[in-house]
């Protein structure tokens, strides 16, 4: 499993979210409280929204905690919008490409979670991409191939609807290999404008998801965990919710997979 | 392209063959003469045969002449066969799973050249592979699915065959992404028995490859270009040849692409 | 050697130097045309002035073309001052505490050229250091320890006579360790308002180094080499000058050693 | 602190330490049980003799169960007598040149512990090598200063007493710093032939060490937590002990601070 977090608000130093807290998405990588494995040492990575419509991308494979790099980016970039995440490997080497978020475009993605029996699926999923979203991918991960399906599924016109049709389409191609549908999708992303997460698992037991208005209400946060305790107060995102964050309001609305758009090569 | 150096004999040092020499591989990796980019400095590898069926595998992505691991494993690790490999990429990011050699089971592979328009056909390609093949996939290479491709065809039971299958599946992939195929093949492989390589192009024009007694005739070498001239002599294999190599002698034989046995889904 | 760009004017994206230019630092990364060693593939390293007093700073051990994490750094963050570094390493391992920029405080500092023989001095120069900046050794460079001497000469103070007097301290360092004096510097650094740069060698042999205006006047740029012809006029800095860029002027005034201020223990 | 594991034997694969075991070493880069930290993913490294007198070492910055090409090596590499390291730092950088064992020579080195106030000494403890010690340090760790403090004590004429004599060398240093020493030292040291190990610590609360029988009595381990619980005894070395290993015998001895042969520059 992992640990993130993402903001969206008035523009603020990344290192306020990734290291100043108490327990900061660094602080977490070497020792998260609500995950199930407590080490998310495999990579990190920070998406930010700048001066241009597609994010930044910061991705290495050292634990964050050690990374000077991520340290110093971190006092520097100002983001009004970003997205950053540690990583625990549940499959997929250690390697850049591995790590999240996932960019296409103007998107960002990261997720915590994972596809069950991912070996048995990963090839009829990356069949069922168009050509284009083929060729983005970059690693092998179960994660960044449910965002190119998310993506294949709409994701621009319809987040939710996409998101809802992409955990469809993985879960019918589980089915067609003979194995029962486990998804776990704890996940955060954004088109440089809204942010927007979904917590569901087939299982109902997916990781957890938290919501809290930043300092000052300058700005709002979306995280898997609390990210400290400082007078700030936490709302628990129910199992199966879909989340809409925009710089006015924070949407919160029941996620259920959906019928898939493109169904899946016989 | 790239630079690679085999070698088959009596077991010797690694760096007798990648550091010693006066233009051994790691000078090549600084200053190639023989290919089209002088410098290889995007990752290298080496895979040896040792005590086990199946061979070590070491490979990073810093330039091979600065990889202080690279040179004490040089000065350590003794082998009777073995393939090392300096990158400089065609595509394909700088990332472990791109660096040659790859291995699969017994085999090891490395590969100077590309498939041309490898964007066009990609796809068709890794969907052509036997489901087992396609799991095995870790990078994002032309090489390492030539690889696969080979695996596919065949190459335990018929190596020069099929590397010539491979070769006709890559060339068919192109005509019928409506590309002229353009395929340059210098590669070597190995089970940990024999060791071939392989010189084709479709336009005459592959790298170049050269083999050359080892010291004291202890073994023999094959590689893309002679890591010295100190009273060695290379013999420089002819275009369209495969090469095998096993402790009592060399042969070259001519090499044409064949019909593919498995037929490309249409 | 290295190869190095710096700049001063109105904000503009790093990659406007660092990777937009025909000639620009990625491509002299590559194949420099002025140095003596045209790779420049032993890390890299970026350090610029933002929202806070003190740069930000990413180094790493790959070839600038090949990091992915640079290339979106250079897209996304925009500066007005900025020193940006390829090395070329002539000892010191490659790790990320031996690239440049090297920083301290307010100040980064970055250099093409060596100090001779500095095994020899290298000691005697370290216990010349005060016990605070003996404390900031993070590499084994001759560059970083020659920035370090800088700073004990009062570089905040007077920054060309904190040059020239760190010049002396070398040059007398290897006299009494007998050897000839021999040190090439050609080097740029910053407290986040002006830039400055020296070119300067013992045998009048410094490493090259060019000012121009960059595109519409909005800023100029100080470079090892010129990073493009499209209509820039690049001016060659003579040897033995000493260079102050402000947003307003340029300086250029004769640079020689001086008696250094704090003797060496004898 | 750090978790580290040495054998001494007839050859075996590296991987019968460091991963085959219920509670490898590389296991226990993950979640040690004796260790103040659970997590020891700040680096690794790996020091086995073979062929040469001298060490191979390979040492990289990944956590160690992420590492390919140590579970490469470890499968493919035999050696009669080897040390491993897996780091969690108390202070230095995550760089190769901060990853134990440390290499001198014949000598290899690692450690669990640190020097208390390190900072507060390090220049003295530096100051006082030999000039052809203080050349060879490479990183910026404790562990690796009291290494070439050994050295410097004669290592190879007398290890117990060179230890000894270390260790009195860094508590005057201290002393002299005004600062309470604090030392702990469970460290192992090889010269190729026999295998050492101390635990020590100035308020008696040094890192545990355990010794066992290999399998089948082929070998023995010294440990900082015993690897496996199949039926094998592991005796605990107690505080202030000297271990010294050879194919024939396993010698305990007390350890105490001895007077220093090489006085501190006053």
């Amino acid at each position: 499993m992992c640990r993130w977090a993402a903001y969206l608000g008035d523009a603020i130093f990344l290192e306020d979210v990734i290291a100043a807290p108490s327990h900061s998405l660094i602080a977490q990588s070497r020792q998260a409280r609500e995950a199930k494995s407590p080490t998310n040492a495999d990579g990190f990575g920070v998406a930010w929204y700048g001066d241009r419509p597609e994010p930044g991308l910061y991705r290495d494979v050292l634990p964050a905690w050690s990374d000077t790099n991520l340290s110093s980016l971190g006092r520097q970039i100002k983001s009004g919008l970003f997205l950053a995440h540690v990583r625990a490997s549940t499959g997929g080497g250690t390697g850049r490409a591995n790590c999240h978020p996932f960019v296409s475009g103007h998107w960002s993605f990261m997720h915590n979670g994972q596809i069950g029996g991912f070996e048995r699926v990963r090839r009829v999923l990356e069949n069922s991409l168009s050509d284009a979203l083929f060729d983005q991918l970059e690693g092998t991960t179960d994660s960044e191939l449910f965002f190119r399906v998310m993506l294949d599924e709409g994701l621009a016109q319809d987040p939710q609807g996409a998101v809802s049709r992409a955990t469809s389409r993985v879960l019918e191609a589980a089915r067609r290999a003979g194995i029962e549908p486990a998804l776990k999708l704890t996940a955060a992303f954004s088109d440089g404008r809204a942010l927007h997460a979904v917590r569901y698992a087939t299982d109902g037991q997916a990781p957890t998801l938290y919501t809290a208005a930043f300092a000052k209400g300058v700005g709002r946060c979306i995280a898997s965990e609390p990210f400290d305790r400082d007078g700030r107060t936490w709302h628990e995102i129910p199992q199966s919710s879909f989340v809409t964050m925009t710089r006015d309001r924070t949407s919160i609305r029941p996620f259920t997979p959906a019928a898939a758009a493109l169904a899946l090569a016989s």
